[in-house]
């Protein structure tokens, strides 16, 4: 059995990618960077590399991880700029013996060294987001936008190697520095080849707030179903933020143990998300929280042209 | 019940200070800093704050987070140069909605724009550290120094609040930019006041592949007394380490409960702690790994005036 599940819809293209690599008895590794960079990659996602969203500072400083699931090894990196593809450097970190999570000027000249490509990260597009949400703000109360669409996935090869992965630009409007969740271990992200991984997207400060991925695995390593692990943990966790603090932030999470089964919950409306696995050609779903389970529909054509439609829109500076 | 628990000797006098706050019906957050500022500011403790030792840039770079028990509030900071005390800027992090965890550049601005206090935190005793270190590493192999003693605490107050707190100079030696499990939340520490909390030391790179902090909290909330849930939790991912990598780095782990019961496990030799309670004036344990079970012994008088001779010891440039 192979397989891979992903955050979001975004990822549908990167998943497919990699669904033929797994198919052709490609590793979890490979397949899984792959899958990243394609998100990476493509200017109209403005909450992943290239073409994400800047800081308060019109900066660009993006997070991302790699997990293997065999030997627990991670690389990450955070507050990254100009650089391409954060998740191809996150992944040769994991390689390094110490010295795996590497942040700002320091994760920069590392990759300097070892020859990554340089970019821009910054767009036209993601320029003129910038200055009208500086327009917005002035008309209203100064806040992060809410947006936080993290690509998260993990994947299981036919060798039965899992991996997990993120990549995100972050808060929009955030603070020079801030790191939320992603590159994060137990919180982003976590995974283990003998179980299963997860990875979350949603408000990072509070997801790493419950070490939400790292509880899900645990709950299959207990014999839990993915799908129950993910709800289970999400609405346990939504709970105790509710009570502890009057709200939660959004939270929205896959799994997939090393049988290939999966799960997703999530506490928002309408959180869509891509998987394939060997059963199943790459297919995206929109799920939502009715009193505790979370039940995925296939997303229609209709949405799917309409999403592929608002995000490649020409945007009008205000 | 109060109680303080803190780990290595080097937190003994913080803790003292920190005891007779709480003595006095002083709060876990107040105590808990006072107690990790007391470490930072001492310049003998060279893994610490004011007097750690640098980077392979010979750049002091800090980590601290602060974590509210009642909240589950977080902040913390991440290779932050140049402020005298790291935890007081994780603290007041952890009172900002949304960014609260901030690295290099980016902390700093933070807490020079809320007027923490600026400090050149390289000591000339740290740079002939440094010196003598580029000598030694030509004459061998060239690796980061396995010096990483992280102070970490966790503590509970007469009304039932809990705080977890870390500050590091992190591995000797580190590449620019390179963080470890410290700032990490459920790595490096974790804290709920209806439970207890649990934080680290030892190679982070290796304690944020097991989220072991969060573990130990997790088995003491299924009913596990402190000791019992930190030798459960150190063992199991020791072994799990040495199975799928052959080796695993140094660990140990202090924890209390709101009862303020207190356990500790490690899997290294002679780790020091400090520790203090409603039924306890200030001590310091040393404690061993033997099959499993570890076993703490008061340190002795000798061994206290060792410490502190060797650590003011003069040093000479090579």
């Amino acid at each position: 059995m192979w397989g891979i599940i992903a955050t979001w819809r975004m990822a549908v293209e990167g998943i497919t990618k990699a669904s033929e690599m797994l198919k052709n008895g490609g590793n979890a590794g490979d397949a899984i960077e792959v899958a990243v960079k394609e998100v990476e990659d493509f200017p109209y996602y403005k909450s992943v590399g290239y073409g994400g969203l800047p800081n308060e500072e019109m900066e660009v400083e993006l997070d991302a991880a790699y997990m293997d699931g065999d030997t627990l090894d991670i690389g990450a990196v955070a507050a990254i700029k100009d650089f391409a593809n954060p998740i191809s450097i996150a992944r040769r970190l994991s390689q390094e013996s110490v010295n795996n999570l590497l942040v700002g000027e320091g994760a920069e000249k590392f990759a300097h060294r070892h020859g990554f490509e340089r970019k821009n990260m910054l767009t036209d597009r993601a320029k003129i987001h910038y200055h009208n949400r500086v327009k917005e703000v002035q008309e209203t109360e100064i806040k992060p936008y809410a947006g936080h669409d993290t690509v998260g996935m993990v994947c299981l090869d036919s060798a039965g190697k899992m991996t997990a992965a993120t990549s995100t630009s972050g808060l929009f409007m955030k603070k020079k520095g801030r790191v939320g969740d992603s590159p994060i271990s137990g919180s982003g992200f976590y995974v283990d080849s003998e179980v299963g991984g997860a990875s979350a997207t949603g408000l990072g400060e509070d997801v790493m707030k419950g070490c939400v991925s790292y509880e899900i695995v645990r709950l299959m390593k207990e014999g839990m179903h993915p799908q129950q692990a993910c709800e289970t943990a999400v609405n346990l966790f939504d709970k105790t933020l509710r009570e502890r603090r009057g709200k939660a932030g959004d939270m929205s999470l896959i799994a997939m143990n090393n049988k290939g089964e999966w799960g997703v919950a999530t506490n928002i409306e309408g959180f869509s998300f891509s998987v394939a696995t060997e059963g199943q050609e790459p297919i995206v779903y929109l799920t939502k929280n009715v009193d505790g389970k979370c039940i995925h529909e296939v997303a229609s054509q209709e949405w799917l042209d309409e999403y592929m439609r608002t995000r490649t829109a020409p945007l009008v500076e205000k």
